[in-house]
């Protein structure tokens, strides 16, 4: 059977899991978290279950959850959303950027995306018959340059998707990098994606700069999030869109068919949860710059250097005076004969800049970021 | 915006139970059972939680899960599958079927679809850039004229669509059907998507013919279908797609990027009860059975003409004793005047053939049946 995909094997995340779980490997490559969701939020679901909650939510999401992700949204950015025309609930934040682009990218059209790139991104994009053109960030800091955006616009670009925190590097768009943004979109009818769904993990007190907070690009833009990420269920797969009416009707359309509606009991959780303890998202930048700051420590005495992590829940670490391969040999190397799992990026690369770096996950216990550490510092 | 769908609104479903909510009518529209999925089910769910299974499930689905569909498949049809490279968890029913086509529906392709056709089927091949050739079924018995399907083959067909159990009529296919499906697609590469989420609900002793029972067709077929009908909780969104591997191996490679898993929990929870008790869905029919017969007596004395039911959980009534006016207003009076809401068929077909028909979902408690057929009888 001739392929729609020919550049697509299984996803490198399902691959190191698998050679993970294969050599008795600690897992820091899959993004996710090995401590659970608040107890309050798994009670919720079980509550919403036996309260008869377990047929079709809304195919947009249930109105108290698209209401609290509204007032969520006011609060932290002092953006104002219609729950009813700006909000769609999805099956996770996989499925709401790959009904954003299925809707709004048409064949033959061009979106800029920026590689790295989060690896669901090209094949939704080649799917709709358009075409991915790849900017590489800038090494090490992972920043846009902002003039190669410039030349790369043409009339047929379509969409320029960015990711903030960035997923694997941890970088931050600054607001400086929004106005660049909002300069090159204007009188255009370039859309923008925004792929925030570690909008609530930055670090050093910064604040997440979401396309939200600014006006003229939150006209344009579908922002997209993840309860997955947030409330540490990865597992339950509820994630959410955010757009203006005119993106968010054409979203639908297709949300619709994709999925039509995610898990009831979790939507009815969510929005409980969201309204009793609005404390767990803004205490997670805290609970997780403990983590971070912890395993940079356990790390400090290996021979692997550590690049600075701005946001999300990923350490980029340097190999070079260990070992001399490539990122994907060294991976599997690591997985095999170090006994910890990472994430290489050359996957998330049109052209592999050929850095020595790899990604690992620290939204990890003590225990086994202990178990971790302890290897990666007899490398 | 230019819309990439310009023939689709908000699904009927969405419509149809809104209006119900808006107008206070029993909802008989959208298809779901008004009664609770198992308490060992939901059970399993919680234990699920508490046992830590709150993270990503591999995105083909849980090992024991793809265990169970394989036993369940090999004992009802007598047709082996290997979990590893045949089945694969889904968002529902609906991810499979979008996924199916969106792997394996190149543009420029042809899709025969038989109308009345449920209506995600068309946008998702319209998104494709491919074409949906609709062929109506054959009415009051909604049965396949395949003389027309010989006649609609072109060399671009890539697909043809068949759902048994029909939705929203009931019908269902024949081995002689599969037979002369089988004949038509033998030495073409026409792929067959096969839409059986109501294989478990057939009636008066009869057995589902799944493609699956047909060793020819079971090899060119992706065959679809849904926990959500089967165990009562259509808002849990655990469905799944069976394929041989060569076209598993195209399905899988969308679906990672669509969805990437569905709810863990519920993966568990499913595997384990599917495992302790299969009686649930052997003693489906009769269950559904019971529900029919008294839906079916209790409309006897109303002035709505009662089609057959071979399958599945709808009731197409003729209201033409009633109102001469088309389905959709037809449904918008009696959801607005007569209390309950139904389904009209014309969203469902390419071109309305003018019946005067409505479909009514008896997935209901005996309350909801009575309260329902109470005005109904009404009219
Ligand atoms: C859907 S598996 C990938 C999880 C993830 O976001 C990551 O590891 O980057
Ligand atoms: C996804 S809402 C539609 C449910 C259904 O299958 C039906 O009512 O036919």
């Amino acid at each position: 059977i001739e392929t729609k995909l020919p550049k697509v094997g299984t996803t490198i995340f399902s691959v190191m899991s698998h050679l993970a779980v294969q050599h008795k490997a600690v897992n820091l490559g899959q993004g996710f978290p090995d401590f659970e969701p608040p107890q309050a939020l798994r009670d919720a679901v079980t509550r919403a279950m036996a309260n008869g909650l377990n047929q079709y939510a809304p195919g947009i999401g249930t109105a108290a959850l698209r209401e609290q992700i509204a007032l969520k949204t006011e609060r932290l950015y002092g953006h104002k959303l219609s729950p009813d025309s700006d909000v769609t609930v999805t099956s996770g934040a996989t499925e709401a950027l790959f009904a954003a682009i299925a809707a709004l990218v048409r064949a033959g059209d061009e979106v800029i995306v920026f590689d790295p790139a989060y690896d669901s991104y090209e094949p939704a994009i080649d799917l709709q018959g358009a075409r991915a053109v790849h900017i590489p960030l800038t090494v090490p800091s992972f920043s846009i340059d902002w003039q190669r955006v410039r030349e790369a616009i043409t009339p047929k670009t379509r969409m320029i998707l960015i990711n903030s925190p960035h997923n694997p590097s941890g970088a931050v768009l600054s607001q400086a990098d929004l106005d660049e943004l909002a300069a090159i979109v204007r009188d255009t009818p370039i859309i923008v994606l925004s792929d925030e769904v570690y909008e609530h993990i930055v670090y050093d007190g910064a604040a997440h700069q979401s396309v939200l907070r600014h006006a003229e690009l939150a006209e344009r833009s579908i922002v997209v999030s993840s309860f997955g990420k947030t409330f540490h269920c990865t597992g339950w797969k509820v994630g959410y869109a955010v757009a203006p009416p005119r993106l968010s009707a054409e979203f639908r359309k297709v949300h619709q068919y994709l999925t039509f509606c995610t898990f009831h009991p979790a939507q009815v959780a969510f929005a409980e949860f969201l309204a009793s303890s609005p404390e767990h998202y803004l205490e997670l930048p805290a609970f997780y710059q403990v983590k971070r700051d912890r395993f940079r420590q356990l790390l400090a005495p290996s021979r692997l250097k550590l690049l600075d992590v701005p946001g999300g829940y990923f350490q980029l670490v340097d190999y070079s005076a260990i070992r001399d391969e490539d990122d994907v040999a060294f991976c599997e190397w690591l997985v095999k004969e170090g006994g910890v799992a990472a994430i290489p990026l050359t996957p998330f690369y049109e052209k592999a800049p050929g850095t020595r770096l790899v990604r690992l996950c620290f939204a990890k216990s003590d225990a086994t970021m202990d178990a971790a550490a302890e290897r990666l510092c007899k490398l």
